[in-house]
Order: structure tokens, then sequence, then C-alpha cells
């Protein structure tokens, strides 16, 4: 699928409109995109909220259509009505300067409106979308393009949280059901772990004017950045495997403070969905319980964890700005979620490989903005800069990351603590 | 429907074994009643948990079958294999004896077993203990039929507790779904209010060694109770409306200290499903939002709540044996389940009315265990006997109690705090 | 000490008023003890409130004077003008009709007033008390002395809370300050435990009109009791210990549900203040850590605690009726405050002992009102009345109550789960 | 006071390392300020703890000897033998190295060791550390000489808790107790906003090897900043104030999505210690109650609520690094402690003033390791290094800060919600 490029509010003229058709095709593949995604889900599956950080699987179908409602086919389309005025308050993630909004932790509350009806919002949206399309006045074309551009970005990351939440769902649920019986797996060897070195030197740092990208990638600025070296692939199963086994999450000198009040705290001992039976770990998957595979990437660890890991190992994490001046320019390919694997597999190539896909990378970097940074007004303005405290930038996308959704400039940023999305670590140091 | 007379455990030898066939059609009308009870439901609501105290429908479809499974099919069925050994684990609701179970707040976690699963749980039971019943020995029979006996009250509670938690499951629902379209409503008035007197004496309180009781209504016992009066009728919705217009949720005097703690953490401010909506008062019910009936007894209000109407109206809530002393030799006939109507109404007749059905009527009695009470041995001695703490009594069922489940010796409980259940008040007083 | 006569509120015309001079002959007595208790103190122990039932020591010191200077001095008192009118916010303890006062959590953040000005109040109040005992209006006496006897039986309450809470207050330091370096200690043995019986039948139960009684004691009624055996002693040390040997606290089945989960939560694994050390028993006292005596009785278990100890060992706890009828007309002696031992003590002698003294018993009676109880008008009903839910009944009186202060229908209550009184127990069963 | 200049662990080879006798000096000096400060105080006040961030006064007052006996006694003097080994444990504060250590929510419950006891322990201690200043051998001098420069700085910090702390003590109080009932008070007006201006290009942050300064200034290294300014004061209360009267605390689109959740959690409506009373603002001090002066700096306030004043002002915060540049090479004067006001005061001068001392600036930077940093080995790394996780750097020292304590690369960190140190902003902005 080609990526219709349009650049981000406030990042001055868009340099190219894309066709009307050819959105138009884009946008019909992201929302049957997510259709597809459901399809495995049993009806009973749709409306589990496990922990408040996840969403019922059709709250993510019926929110991403509540965004193109409110932010385009209420403003664009004229006389448009919408299906049910009440989903204006159900389906509003956070955007206060929209309106109230149900509370997040309740999402999982609204058995109605059923999984039927939100599957016709879905076609009701579509089919307005598809008339705002063809028949938007010219001279809103550019805005209204620019807009659908966000919303299918915003649509594939729910694509991404489906997933993610989905398997957290099933992970509380004592049948751990799977989400997939059969998926395709790795059998591969991760290759040995050489280090990358890079100079110290001025820098280029996020997205130009051209194609999409986030605001919060913008704008691109210069950076000063000491000489580092980056190792050449994620730190599998088998080399956190020995951290466990050395103690690593009962010695509080490896830990951030506030991550071994967190050790304390939720009794970890191991990732999320590692699960020790009879003296073996296995893991829960997307396809059910299956035994640890110490060749792949760790995975669903927090940023204490990944952490206290680098500490242990000698080594710390990279910066955001380190990442992505190793990831600029090299070719976005990897276990990314079109490989259908769904989990992350063994790297086993030489060179510096698996920085996109497999495992989103925590780095050292807190979620900020750039120099010159400044919100879109209005309510889209919501979209990334609100959340610029606290919270941690990952790099390089997971196995369930659309291929066409990651970028060497995309940040994606969670708090410390917080384990359910496909997160690991690529460990980094000083040199020279 | 005839309900077989089993006198429950550690009561002696029971007086009279229901026969075979009997007892096989009392099983499978309240079985089926079950069931019909979900007919109105989609697959999305069976899922639900609003609050830590209700269950979803399919937890309770499945629990039922659950106890029919563990006290029954196990210990008597020849050969008996589970249909998933996992549900022992998963539909136990708190007998410790039986083994460990899922935790109670996590009910609505569990998305499978899918609804379809559950009731193919059923039909298994259902066929199984067909089976028993036609083939066990003779000398088990009776036990077989006291067990059963138990199950099928069980079950019956578990009805009322299906309706209370849809009913609180659905309130949650900002769109507050109806569980039936249409319900019958009443359109009479409230007869005056009355006083009965009773003189004081010895009385016996409990129930006898024939038919079936819970071994909580046991051993029948003697008491000493002074002279009272109770008010011919339940408390109205419009009675209950002067207290609060006369500021009875901001006078601190005229609460419990428990009660006033509660009404200030929970901002009470009227009984749980009233809502004000433009100056005018309505209810959620079990067929969606209506205009407040002034006539109709007042309902879900917490223990609390009734002790400081009683207070403010200068009576006081009657104990469970003034209760059941004007009770006893009444026809057990109102407001209940039968009636169709899911709701309280006006309680119209001349005359001490209103006993049985329209709403739980919440005693000044503390919970606890009759003089002589000794629990029966084993998992299903946790029925009753370990909750004998910290509830109080609520006497004569409401108007989603099956008919045949009441009597004037059974005895509800609840924490004072809560309100989910159909639960209000009748005034009492000395004399004399 | 000779205790004032005078009948408490609402309980019609008191049938002796004291003199003047023995009544403030009594204030002076008691007031003078609670300051003596404090003596042992350091100016830094009066501040600390190491949990929410708990007060500062200099709380109590202010809160028992405020207490006459709000029911006493301000309505009695011509012209008298408070030390610091800031003084009826603080130290106002829960009375709603009195007006706003601190929360009760947070007594322990009062550095000031400091010791010395508490002490400052208690002298200035009693100067004035003083002046009101002599030169009140002959017509407003029998009021005046109804409220003082009420406000000195409230002050000896709060010395034995300041013993309880010292207690308290110094067990979670790490250091264990004792409150008394030396305390007489007894030597002795338990006597074996005998069975006393007492007949079915009706009894009087509640203090009549004569001389001083809480409110929550009266009306004096009449109830059946069946027959029934009470314990001659209580149960000790060496009993629970047994209890404890045996997994008491691990085994579900011996628990109610409610005592069951405070069991889980708060990892109860013996008695508060009992401390394991190197394979002994050891136990915090007002005199420090001490080896664990065996022959004591248990002291500091909750309800559920006391309970299930009486299940495991094949009995049952007394009701408060059964309690007070085999209590009626004894003596009142024991190991009482005036003991000046601050701790139970083995029950060496033959017959029915330690009624009094030594740990309030745990009863299986909920806190109620009495069969025609009415709080009293205004601020001073709410002393009693309001507490009357959620709570247990004690009976009997600890090693740290006054001995004036004790009679057998003295009724106490707590929560449940509250452990930091003096509080045992003492096995009834059923007879004939 | 000359400051002895000694350069932190991990940082090379001291290049001057003191003489004996001018730390000893400097010793004397700073451990007798402690005591200074604490003068004012009642011995009520020194045991309380009002939140789990603030520490009573005792235990600061211990606390920093523990870290003499700690890091030099016990490792340098021959023999030493603690004077109550349980101090190991009670004074501890966050070393986990060290041992196990008493809560810090904890801190509160400690009325022993009293106050005496506390300061004997402190005259233990100093009697000690001067036997082990005159008689070290010469070759252990320069790491004991660098430890007691780290211990000195170390209590100099909490010496600003101690008036920070008390400060809030006392704020939790209706009484709200004056620290010192008369305090030198500025009358001055603030002078008018203007910007200064800075180029963008390469700088030096951080410390360099010479003088004192703690791990986390080092190492010193190169960023590249873009144009800025920064404004030439700090914000005002009478400019925080037009923030509150335009809504400010009630639109969520100003604040930071965290910070929006504080905003409604704590229902914040002004900085902590303003009051509300009669139409007019006052401000809780170290001086008791006064009326705001709109000409002071606003203080107390967390991150969250001066990212949403610069928000809503149309600026932003000043980088750390912004900041740094601004201060490198300034005369470090300002309103320090040493003025003795201990409260802000109005900047009346031209040019970019207040720099150093009124109330630390919030900056935009997330606090975290400069590049090659490395916390030093043993329980001393666990100084600063641990908590580079979720808190925000602040700038330039407060009102109640040591004149010699501060300086341009200093650090300081806290929560964004956190609100009881005098936390304040100065505004900047991109240009150019």
């Amino acid at each position: 699928m080609t990526r219709a490029n349009v650049s981000s509010a406030g990042e001055g003229v868009p340099l190219q409109v894309p066709a009307r058709e050819t959105l138009l095709a884009d946008y019909r593949a992201v929302r049957a995109a997510s259709n597809l995604l459901c399809e495995p889900l049993q009806t009973d599956d749709y409306t589990l909220q496990s922990i408040v950080q996840t969403s019922p699987p059709k709250w993510h179908l019926a929110h991403v259509s509540w965004f193109f409602e409110t932010f385009l086919l209420s403003d664009y389309l004229p006389g448009y009505r919408p299906l049910d005025h009440r989903y204006r308050y159900l389906f509003n993630s956070y955007y206060e300067q929209v309106g109230p909004f149900h509370p997040r932790a309740r999402r999982g509350m609204l058995s109605r409106p059923t999984v039927e009806e939100i599957y016709r919002y879905r076609s009701w949206v579509d089919e307005r979308m598809a008339e705002l399309i063809a028949g938007v006045d010219a001279r809103h074309w550019p805005e209204v393009a620019r807009r659908i551009a966000i919303g299918l970005n915003h649509e594939q990351q729910h694509q991404e949280l489906l997933l993610t939440d989905i398997k957290h769902n099933f992970s509380v649920n004592p049948l751990y059901p799977a989400y997939r019986e059969e998926l395709p797996r790795g059998t591969g060897s991760a290759a040995a772990l050489h280090w990358h070195e890079f100079e110290n030197g001025l820098g280029g740092i996020g997205a130009g004017d051209e194609g999409f990208a986030y605001d919060n990638e913008r704008p691109r600025h210069t950076v000063y950045v000491g000489a580092f070296r980056l190792a050449s692939r994620l730190v599998t199963n088998g080399e956190y495997l020995a951290f466990i086994e050395e103690c690593g999450y009962a010695r509080p000198e490896l830990w951030l403070s506030d991550g071994w009040t967190a050790v304390q705290r939720e009794q970890w001992q191991a990732p999320l969905y590692w699960l020790r039976e009879g003296g073996e770990w296995r893991q829960f998957t997307l396809a059910g319980v299956r035994a640890l595979d110490e060749q792949e990437p760790v995975a669903h660890i927090s940023y204490y964890e990944a952490d206290a890991y680098a500490r242990w190992a000698g080594h710390r994490l990279p910066t955001e700005q380190e990442w992505e001046l190793a990831a600029t320019h090299r070719e976005i390919s990897g276990n990314l979620r079109d490989s259908g694997r769904l989990h992350p597999c063994a790297g086993e190539e030489d060179g510096l490989q698996q920085l996109f896909g497999d495992v989103w990378e925590w780095t050292a970097s807190p979620y900020g903005p750039y120099p010159g940074y400044r919100a879109a007004a209005g309510a889209l303005g919501e979209y990334n800069g609100k959340f610029m405290c606290n919270q941690m930038v990952l790099r390089g996308g997971s196995c369930v990351t659309p291929a066409d959704h990651i970028r060497p400039t995309y940040r994606n940023f969670f708090y410390p603590h917080e384990r359910w999305q496909f997160s690991g670590l690529r460990l980094a140091e000083e040199h020279g």
C-alpha cells in the first residue's frame, strides 16, 4: 500500500496533496485491515478491558471511526448528522476540546452498543467518508486530505493496540486463549552481537517538511551527539534469562529507585507473559502458551527492566538521537506486522539489524517536545503534545506495527512501568 | 411448580424424600427458568461485571451448573469426568474446601468460555443430572435429593441475582439499555399507612424440621419479643422524597456514624438509580429510564438510608423476629417475580400488605447464627455460616424473587452499604 | 473513690443528686489520674498517632477537657469565654451537632498546641469547673451533676485509651520503648478450665434507673436465653498457641469470610504484639518486650480470631446476654487498672473467674440498641447511639480499665478487625 | 565561609586537597548551622511528618549525622563503635547497599529517640569526626576529605529541607504556627520584564574537574543549543493571579495530560499555601499567614502549574542547558538563605536577575544522566544516579538555600507534581 504523503498540522504548506482516488484507496485499505484483525475474535471478546491501559476491541473499532466523524464529517460534510449523537461522548478518547468523554477506565463497561452495532457504525462512517472524499470542495481538499492522513495513521496505531490489548485481555484469563491457533514461527538463532561505532558531531533529528509525520517528530533540528557504539541486535530472551538467574530482580543496586519500587510493589520476577511451569519457562503469545525461545528478542519489559538489564550488562540504553542517527537512511524492513508472525523472532543477520520491527526499543530519552515544537491549535493539537511528560521514547516499531506506519523519525512513548506493548531493548555505550 | 420438600443439611433425617420423577421435573423447570431469563440479552451483555458485587450473566449460568457438578455429579455419578476440569477453578464462587477459585473481582475478565460454550456446559450437566436422578443407588437417593434441593434453591437465588446484576450492569452504561422494552406497570395508589399491633410475649422463630429451609433458618427456637407495631405497607418513593427534600442526606444527626461516612464518601443524594434530569426525578428500571412513581415503594437503598429515613420519620426498623412473627401463617403472595413486573408497585390494599415481594425489607437485625446453629461439615457448610458477620438481615423477597423460593423464615443478608438489590423498608415502633 | 450516682440522659428524673463537694472531689480525682498516667511520657511521645484508631496522648488530654468546656462551662458558667476558641474545632472528636471537627486521621499532625499549652488548658478548665460546681444555680445542679458524671466516665474511657494508644504508638517504633521500665508481674499458673452451667429462661438485661450507666445499657428489658455453659476462665496464650501450631491461621474453614479476608490482607500469623525471635515467641508489653507467658490470657486479638479460635476448639463465643446473666450480682474485682500490672495475668482461682479485668471479652453479639432505646437529644446523644452498626460487643473491662468504671451491664464495642485493645475471649456452648 | 574544594567521586584525582584545619572549621560551621535552624522549634515540633515527602526535623538532624558515621567513622576511625547500632537502620534514608532501612513514610512514627538523645548523637559524632580529621592516616586523607565534602554538602541540602519541611508540617495545622514570628520583608516592586537573547551554537555544560560538584553535574560535555530568549526575572504572584483569574485551573487545553489529572485529583485552585479568606488571597509563610504580595515571585507550584502558566502566557519553560548557559560566569548572589528572609522577594533590578535564590526554577528538562555519566561504586553511588527518572530539573536555588551551596551547574530535581519546595518559574522562548 502506498501511504499518501501529507505533511502534518502546523508544518507549513503541504508540498504534495494526494489525489482523491489514491486517498480513498488508502482509506479503504486501512479500514479493511482493522476489520480483518478482528476476524479471529468471538463476540464475547470484544467488550473486555483487562487493565486501564487496554481498550475493548469494539471500543477501538468505534473510536477510530469517531475520529473521522469528529474531525472530518462534522466539519466538512455538508448537513452531516451523526448516526447516534451519544457516540460523541462514548468514543472520544481524551480530546478535552471536543467535550466530555466516557472515562478511560470504564470502557469495558459498555456491553452496548453491540458488536453488530459497532460494525454498522463503521459502515455508516465509511459510506459518508467516501461521499466526502468524492465531493468536498477543492479549496478544502488539502486540509481534508491532511486530516484523513492523520486519521489513517491514527487507525493504524489502534490496529497495533488492538493486537497488544487482545493479547493482554487474553492473558488475564486462566484459560490462556489463543488469538490465532497457528502463527508462523522462526526457528533460527540470534547472530553474535557486534558493536557499531558512530563518531561524535552535529546531526539532524526529526522529520523534514515532506511526507507524513506526526507533529511530535517536528521540527527537524540540529543536535550534538558524542561518539557512541550501538549493539548490532536486540537483547535476547537467553541473555535476559542470565540477568534473571543472576538475581537481577533481587539486587536494588541495579535499579532506578522508582524501578525498584515497582519491582517490589508488582512482585516482578520476569518479563510480562513469562510463566514458570515445572521448572521450565514458558511464554504467553498471540498463539497461546509456548516454550520460551532463548534466541528471540526479549519483549514485554518495562523501561525499568530495560535500564536495569543494561546496567547489569555494563552498558546503557541508547538515546533517541543516537538511535535515529543510526537508523536514518536505512531500509524499513524487518519483522513487522506484515510478516504475519505477530511475535518477535531471532535476529539472524550480520550487520546492524532489527532496527525496525520485532520490539519497540526503549531509549534513555524522556519524551518531550523538540526545540520549537508547538502543538497545533484546537482538539487535534491534543494528539501528542499533552503527553510530553513522565514517559519514555521508544523507537523502531514492533512485530505488530504495520510496515507502512513506521519510519526512522517515529517516536512512540509509554510510561516507564508499562509492559503490555512489545517492548524490548538494544544496548549502547560511549566510546572514544 | 411444586417444590420438593427436603430438609437441609445438619437437620436430622428428612421426613419426606421426594420421588425421582418429581425432583427431575423440578430440576428441569428451574434450569429452564434461568435460560429464559437470559433470552433478552445480547451476547455482548453476558461477560460484564460492573462492580465486585455483581457477576457476569454467563458466570451465573456456569456457576449454578458447577454447583451440581461439584456436589452431585462428582460425588454420586459413577465414572463422572468433567467437561472441562478448569471449570472447577473458574466457576467456584467461594468454597474454600473445594479448592482455589478465580477471584470474585475478576469474573468480568472471562471472555472465554464463550456464551455458546457456557450453554453447552449447562446441557452437559443437565444430561448427566438426568442420568444421576434416574440411576443413583436407592441408598444414596435421600442425600442426593437433599443436595439437589439445595442446588435448585441455589439456582433460584442466582436467578434473582441475574436480574439485579443485569440491572446494575446496564445502569453504568450511559446509554441506559433496557432489559425488556416493555414491562407491565402498576397505575395504582399506595393505601394510607396503618399500624398493626403485636403483643409482647414468647414466640417461635425459625424453620422447623419439615420442608426445605436453609441451615441459617434453623434451629427453630424461642424468643421473647416486646410489644410492637408494624406499618401496614412499605415506605413509598413519595415519602422518601420528603426525606430528601428536608435535607435528609445533609443532616448527620439522622445517620449512623458509618452511614454518614458512606454518604460523604459516595456522595449519595438519593437512592441508587434515581436520576435528576431538568428538575424532575427519573428512575432507571429494567425497562429503561422512567418517570419516578411516588406511589411505588422506595427501592435500592442501603441499610444506612433505611435507618436514617426511619429515624427522620420518628420510627425505627423492625427486628427480624418482629417481622417473622408478623409474617408467619400468612399467605405467600405479592409482587414477586412471577408477576412479570420486575419492579415494585404501589401497595393498594387495606391491611398488612407487601410482606412478600416488591422489595426486600431491611431489618434492624445483624445477620448471625440462631442459638444452637452449627454449619454443616464440608464445603456445603460454607453456604451460609461464614457470612454471619457485618451484614444485616432482610426479609420478604422482592419483585425479582421466584414465588416458590420465599417463605416467612427466609433470611437474606447484605452489607449495610449495599444498594444494588431491590431493598426498601417498612417502619416499626414500640408500643405499650 | 466513690463514683457519684447520677442516672444518664433520657432516663427520667435522677433519683439521687450528689453533693457538690462529693462531685468536686470525684472530678479532681479523675482529672489527676489522667495526668498521672502521662508522667512516664517524654514530650516527644505526646503527639504521635500510629494508626487512625489511636489518638496522640496530648489530644486525649485536651479532648476530655474540651468535653467539660463544651457541655458544662459553655452552657452553665455565666460569661464563660474559652481559652482559645480554635480548640472547639481541634478537640471535638465526632460531635457533628457541636460543629465541624479536625479529621480523626490527622490528630497526629498537631505539634501545636504544645504539651505545655495542653496542660495549661487542663488547668484553665479545672479552675472554671471548680467555680461552676461551687456556684451554679441550684435549679441547674441536677443537670450539671448529671453531665459531670458523664464527663468523668468519659475521661475514664480516655484514660484506658491513653494506655492502649501509647502501647500501640510505641509498638510501631523499632526501638520498642517501654512505657514503664518495671511493672509487677504475675508468676502463677492458669487454673484448669471448668464449665459453669446456666439454665434456660427469662432474664433481665441492662441497667435499671439507679446509678450511673451509659444510655446504651438502657432500658433494662426481658430476654429469653436458652441453657448454656460458660468457661470458668479466659483462653490462655498457651491454648491459643496450640491453635497457631495447628495452622489455625492457614485454615479458611475455621474463619468467618470477612475474617479470612482480613487474615490474608493483613498477613496475620499471631495476635498483635507477638514477636517471633529466633524460634521463641515474645510479646511487646507496656514494660517493653518480654518472653510470652503461656499462662496469661491471650490478648490483642480481633473478633475474627476469637471466633476462629472458638470454632477450632469446638465451642463458641458467649452472647452478651449470656455473659451479663453470669456476671450480674458478682463482685467487681479482678486484674483491673488499679492492680498496677497493666497487663493480663494468669487466672489462678477456682470457680468462675476473670469476668472483670484482664481482657475485654469478645461476645457473639453485634452492638445494637436495646428494645426501646432512644438516643438523647442534642450532641450528647451522639455519644453511643450512632455507633450501633458493624461493631461487636465486648464485656468485662481489662487490665487498663479503672475499677470504678466497669459494671456487669457495661457494653464496650469495637470493629471485628480491631486488635489494639486488650481484647481476648472466654468460651461458651449450648447445653441441655 | 570558604567551602573546601574537593572534586566528587569518580571524577579522577582531586586537584586540591584541603588542609585538615580548614575542613574541620567547615565541618563545625555546617553542623552548627543545622542546630541553629532548629532553635525556634518546640520539642513537640521535632517528630512530625506531614506527608511522605517531608521528614521530621529530628530525623533530618540524625540522618546527616548517620551519614558521617556510616561513610566516614565506620570506614576510617580505628575501632569505632556506634553510639547505638540500631541507628544504622533508623536513620538510613535510602542506601540499599548499606542495608535495610526504616520506611520513609514512617519516619514520623519515631517519638524515640527523643530530641535530647538526637542532640547527644550529634555531639557524639562531632567529637569523633574531630578525632578522625585530626588523626586519620595521611594516605587516607584525600578520600576522607572528599567524603567529608560530600557529607557537608549533604547536610546543607537537609538544612534546606528542614525549612521546607517545617513549613509544610506547620501548614497542615489549623493554627498555622509561625516558625519565626518576625522575618524581614521586602517592600519593593518587581521590575518590568525584559527578554535577554542568546545565540545558537555549541556550549559547554556541567562541572569541570575542579571544585566540589555532585556527580550528576559531570562530566562536562558539549551541547548544541538553538537561539533563545530568557525572561529577565521570575514570574510574580500578580502575574500568576491573572492566570488564575482567567480560569487557568479550569482549562484543560493549557495543561499536560498528567497535570490535568493532578489538578482534578488534588482539586488545585492556586499554588500551595495560598489561602482564600473573605475575598482576599493570603499566603502561609515561615512567619505565619500574610497578605499575598503580588510583587513577589510565585512559589510552591508544581511543574505542571509552571508549564501550564507558560503555555497560557504564550511562552515556555527554559531547558536546563539554556538556563545554565545564561547563568555561567555570573556572580552567585540573590535572595538566598543568608539574607534571612526565608521567603522570595520582588526582583527590583534591571538586567537578568533572580537567577540565584528566591525560588528554584522549574526547567523543561527531565532529570537524567549527562553523556558519559557513571554513578560511583558502592552505596555513595546511590546518592544521585538512581533518581534519574520521572523527575524534572530545577535550577538556581531558593530563599532557603545556603549561598555557598549553590552554583550554575547545580541540578536539583523533584517530581512534577510536587509543590512543597520553594519552586517557581522563569519564562523562555525560541528566537531567530
